[in-house]
């Protein structure tokens, strides 16, 4: 691994982005390869939530809707993803959960294509996905079908009776990197409308929803966005659907409004339509201010690095492949978003013994073990580590220990 | 007002509530009657979110899930909920808003009572419940009847036909209770079911719902349980209906294996069924940490503190109605909640006025303006520093200045 070793130094020492790691507080001597799961601290949401708390909420109480614009957040935060997935700012919104927010992009989206009655996606689509559109079925019964299909019989799927195509950009298990121009395309040659779920895309590279000509999209704010855990979500519409999307799971943030209080609800004119409750000020505020390390950078130079970390991982990791470790993300770049999995048939017990050694990936089941490579506060140095544990843990059997088979109830 | 002075002083010596004023951190010299839109911030809150950033999120990063046991926060702040609202502590869950909430817990009532069609309520209700059910009846169409009237017509709407009696047990305007164990009765006794909005009403005073046999409640976080701006609201669902109700807004939180990753959504076996996307643990943990001070505290010590505060802000009050203030709050302990509300002409400007004189009320259009009562960190002698500033202000026209009648974006 000599060899890898000067790489790796050779590329840390030209790397444009290292200065960005002394802007997260990260634990001293671990190697933290999960911000693909939950990103790392930034130390300004600690400067934000001390100001937000003591300032804001402490000293300034109620009449921080106004003064602080609380009331703007959404929208505000929501200009700030924008541009890293290639969106205007009026289309996105900062709000909920992923999975709510995708409640309500699947029902806009059926609205816009009133006169077809089913949503294809990808079996192996992420699980929520899946299950947000099963309670959707459920509520409107015979007026909607599901075509769950594997992800290699979706073209066939894709008939002219497809009301909206839902894929994840980034398949959660395997790091694949779906064709977003060339679904996207497809969907619109029958006629389909498409939800993009962005949930590993957002952060890790130019997610480019417009320039596909994408309709809707949704995601996740605490992964490479490092938003905090469970931090706010997002959700995109096009700017041409958007007049004409009127809301069913609509609240008084939502409305044209809010603060007549009238009985009848009215769509408000943009974006904010697709609001419900009172926004999670605390949480945003944290989003927004990890935000802003973005807003200086260009993604490209976040891809370039990304890829460049990626890429020495999987070449380090190739003396272990003959130990058993299976690659499933593509080699070919352009395929794979900024994680790297594998398949090892004792995944679970040698992920505890690699964050027993602090070097932090995770584990999906049944037998897959996932490496996230955020540019921002990972060097190649790092993941060099990172593979030295590896090599060590399995070399000498350390997983066998009893102790790392015990299975904790979040993997 | 000399012997409305000794009263306070009176009442403020004996008050057994007086030492949780220290508990919060509250700006010199303000009296904050605003607590029942947002509660002030308590001390805990601001160690807790220390924390729950620099230990929990910034050193255990992904491993808080377990260490920190992050997955069961919205059980374990739902349980705290529960004691305050007359629940079991596994009927209650902290998620979402109060809007998304109504959401789910309406499609649940319904799913409970499929014979019917038609939900009852207020036309007077605070909007977002009336738009959350608008959203739904545009979703379901011809299956959904809305009947949302008067509430001196609500008897006579609540027929045989009845699905659901959607109520919120506080006025928001007026600060009227409404009487909730007999609407319950009416309701069950024409086969409906029944969904409470405890908006007002949690941390305000004693809620009974088993004891008056409530089907359904949601409630807010941070009005009274001073959770923070847009704080995690809750949904209640009473133990006999839990194991029948399959959520139509079901992601992965609410499945009965999330870690399973399975395709097929199959229903967490009990409250946790009506989870939806990753719990927000920044604004839970401030939530939770907010509820540690409940703890020790019986509900009715609050509730006759808050009723004596507001008695004594009424007497107080009562010259300012020959100059134009309208009672709007029932006088009759027993019908009012832990707010004192009166219609007032130039009521905005008012307000305005009086916030720039450290009194912090609140206003709803058209013309009402109110005043929260919150135990925890108010004192008698507080009430009548407000009547003070209210009567100077308009026995010299102070309202009047051109400055406090620019509108703000929130009212």
């Amino acid at each position: 691994m000599n060899h890898l070793q000067l790489e790796a130094e050779r590329l840390d020492a030209t790397d444009s982005l290292s200065a960005y790691r002394d802007q997260f507080q990260l634990p001293e001597g671990t190697v933290y390869l999960d911000g693909n799961s939950l990103g790392a601290l930034p130390k300004r949401v600690l400067e934000r939530i001390n100001q937000t708390l003591n300032i804001q909420w402490g000293e300034d109480l109620i009449s921080s809707w106004n003064k602080h614009a609380w009331i703007d957040l959404p929208a505000r935060v929501g200009q700030r993803i924008a541009r890293l997935i290639g969106a205007q700012g009026h289309e996105v919104l900062a709000c909920d959960s992923t999975s709510v927010n995708l409640f309500k992009v699947i029902l806009a989206a059926l609205e816009c294509n009133p006169k077809r009655n089913v949503i294809v996606s990808d079996i192996d689509n992420f699980p929520t996905d899946l299950y947000i559109a099963q309670g959707i079925q459920r509520l409107l019964g015979d007026r909607l079908e599901l075509r769950f299909v594997k992800r290699d019989q979706l073209e066939s799927a894709l008939r002219d009776d497809v009301a909206v195509l839902m894929l994840t950009e980034i398949d959660y298990r395997t790091g694949e990197r779906l064709d977003m121009p060339g679904w996207t395309a497809r969907a619109k040659a029958v006629g389909a409308l498409t939800i993009w779920d962005l949930a590993h895309s957002v952060g890790a590279f130019a997610v480019m929803l417009n320039a596909c000509g994408a309709d809707f999209a949704v995601g996740c704010g605490y992964k490479y966005l490092n938003g905090g855990p469970g931090a706010p979500a997002f959700l995109f519409v096009a700017e041409r659907h958007l007049a004409r999307v009127t809301p069913s799971l609509a609240g008084w943030m939502g409305h044209a409004q809010p603060f007549a209080f009238t009985p009848e609800y009215a769509p408000a004119s943009g974006i904010m339509r697709l609001a419900a409750g009172t926004p999670a000020i605390l949480s945003l505020s944290a989003l927004d201010a990890a935000l802003e390390i973005f807003d200086g950078i260009d993604m490209a130079d976040i891809r370039q690095k990304s890829l460049s970390l990626s890429q020495l991982f999987i070449e380090a990791m190739q003396p272990l492949e003959a130990h058993g470790f299976e690659l499933l993300t593509p080699l070919e770049p352009t395929k794979r978003g900024s994680q790297v999995s594998y398949a090892y048939q004792h995944g679970y017990a040698l992920m505890q013994a690699l964050r027993a050694r602090n070097v932090v990936g995770d584990f999906r089941a049944p037998n897959i073990v996932r490496f996230g490579f955020t540019p921002l506060y990972l060097s190649h140095q790092d993941v060099l580590r990172a593979v030295s544990a590896l090599e060590d843990i399995v070399n000498n059997g350390v997983w066998r220990d009893p102790k790392f088979a015990e299975r904790q109830l979040v993997t």
